[in-house]
């Protein structure tokens, strides 16, 4: 039996995606992967709504890029908000501190979602910062932040905006140019449907006025090596190129199939998997859930790492754990990548089934919840 | 027909590596990936000659773990001693500079190998000096620095000894603990026969006890992150999944075939090519060549980009150029990954054919060269 995975982040891959990765290597300084190149940076342009000459590709995780978001448009000592509903917001805290700057922390409860009045209040209140930090979907939580609403409050100030959209990319929408936002931060493993190993950014124009300017040490992650090797088809470094390969072909598979209807389809299966989780008796962490995680409170008494210890050895689906205060405390089902019902159903049956096990927990009528499921999937477009 | 890669990085990689990259997408916290890294860490170890333990794997290029080295091992201010015999020397001078050392550089021409009596004098001369920072093969110019010699020297001294192995490891011997080097990288794309997007990082006692007082900032590839993760058999950060799929493969093909033939084939390689070149009447750049890598001068009144184009376009070989200064006026020949006789044949036949229609050349005698190389590689173990 195959192991289902349903987390955040490495997501399936669709097999496509998978074989790609197996085509022999190329080399980095040819005609070959300048193509290559070329068309990912189109197909991330298409995810992100912004343009492809403005995406940068890094051969590094997430954490990569959002570091090197920090050390390019910032220099020693700026004032900086970081928006912080989560294990991610505060990571761009500690980017920003161990970096020199000095930030102002808009803290939330794990669960909640940012108030643009907050942000509204501190720009106000200190008119000399730099950039705003947030998240688009925090992925430790389940919540997602309106960035649309805080790009337009910050363009108005002299701070530039910050979006780390790496579960966000590809799983709900992002229009970058668009909604103003100033940087947009993604990574190749999560709605992408590629492996990890790659990740990207994207600065508006006012945003590479503060690289020009930026005063901070770097060196593979310096933004404007990546901008003068993108304008000829390179890369500074060697690039992961088999990963290349991959998320070629699953943004091919995106444009093909539409963000449009793959955001719909994620949006059904978390609808689904909703419903299902009320049917269990379970709550929720957040109170405004995203479409593409789904963030599930271990009830009292079941012993959280128990559970889904359980439901992937015995019932073959990963799901994730929680991070940070959270650890032991939260069930994270994810419907990002190449998942489908069938997948999605199985996973729920999974949690039921385990949930029914648990002296400490009792599951009322085993199957209900997938077949609540499974019923709000058939209505929809998934 | 198929392009034969006869660069010094990224390399051809064997069938099953290719095949290892379509595997089904695994989570990184879970007990697979832990087996997993913990083979590819002992893997390395072997081939770095140090132990697993020891062994920090980054998402990233090589550049990524030399800028790892210098921001964990040094401190503001530091003096430091760069060895520079070329492109990847001057490299570590920049990434010395860029991040607040103070660097005193013993620069030679291209081609030459480094002088252990210059790093005796200079560590006599500074003995606040932290740290010596060298290339083993330097890829740039083919040449093979004593890192055995300078690493006994500079444990002698106060400085701890950093070598970027990048394109040595895999291709020629390396005896980290034995040889007394404090910090050596390598990374997946070169002798290791695996896609790049993975470098690795190992340090001494000696090495942790700077990185324990570094004040550089750092959150990537801080090198304490990456240990107390690995304790757990885990990443800080989400790892490049489907590589460590390919390295792991690579690693099985290396052991079982065992390391010393490894180096044995690619000596046996090199001493061919070496031969045809001199059949050709070439010139190789540096006077002491390594084993990985030739570096022939392009001749006199032949455009080497317009050979190499040829070279690539008409028969399908696709060798490297000459980097910086260097730039047209190289043909980097490598010998590392898995290339056999028949493509390194092709490569010099290749070779061979397009300098015959060249106007500004004269081959005496076409397909000699190739014939002398056969001729070393059927009395070799290659």
């Amino acid at each position: 039996m195959e192991r289902i995975l349903l987390t955040p982040g490495p997501t399936p891959l669709p097999e496509t995606v998978r074989k790609a990765m197996a085509r022999k290597m190329i080399h980095h300084r040819g005609a070959d992967f300048a193509e290559l190149l070329h068309n990912v940076a189109e197909g991330i342009g298409y995810v992100m709504g912004t343009s492809p000459e403005k995406v940068l590709i890094f051969t590094a995780s997430g954490t990569g890029a959002m570091e090197a978001a920090v050390v390019n448009v910032l220099s020693k000592g700026d004032k900086v908000i970081v928006v912080n509903t989560g294990n991610f917001g505060a990571r761009w805290k500690q980017l920003c501190e161990i970096f020199g700057a000095e930030v102002i922390e808009l803290k939330y409860d794990w669960g909640c979602q940012a108030d643009v009045k907050d942000l509204e209040i501190a720009l106000r209140e200190n008119p000399e910062c730099k950039a705003v930090f947030a998240q688009h979907l925090e992925t430790s939580t389940g919540v997602e932040n309106d960035v649309k609403k805080m790009a337009k409050l910050t363009s108005q100030s002299d701070a530039i905006f910050v979006v780390d959209a790496v579960s966000g990319l590809g799983c709900v929408e992002m229009k970058m140019d668009e909604w103003k936002i100033d940087v947009c931060i993604g990574s190749s493993q999560k709605g992408l449907m590629a492996p990890p190993g790659l990740s990207f950014m994207a600065f508006s124009d006012r945003a590479w006025e503060r690289v020009e300017n930026s005063d901070l040490p770097k060196f593979y992650l310096d933004a404007k090596k990546y901008r003068e090797s993108i304008a000829n088809r390179q890369t500074p470094f060697t690039p992961a190129i088999s990963t290349f390969f991959a998320i070629n072909e699953s943004l091919e598979y995106i444009k093909k199939k539409t963000l449009k209807k793959i955001l719909a389809k994620n949006a059904v299966l978390a609808q689904g998997t909703r419903a299902a989780i009320d049917v269990l008796g379970l709550e929720l962490l957040p109170k405004k859930p995203c479409d593409a995680i789904t963030a599930i409170k271990v009830p009292e008494g079941v012993d959280g790492k128990a559970l889904l210890k359980k439901i992937e050895e015995t019932y073959n689906v990963k799901l994730a754990g929680g991070q940070s205060e959270y650890k032991g405390k939260l069930i994270r089902f994810a419907h990002m990548g190449d998942i489908g019902r069938e997948d999605t159903l199985k996973g729920i049956y999974a949690l039921e089934k385990a949930l029914q096990e648990d002296k400490n927990f009792r599951v009322k009528e085993l199957g209900k919840a997938t077949e609540t499921a499974r019923k709000i999937f058939k209505s929809g477009d998934s």
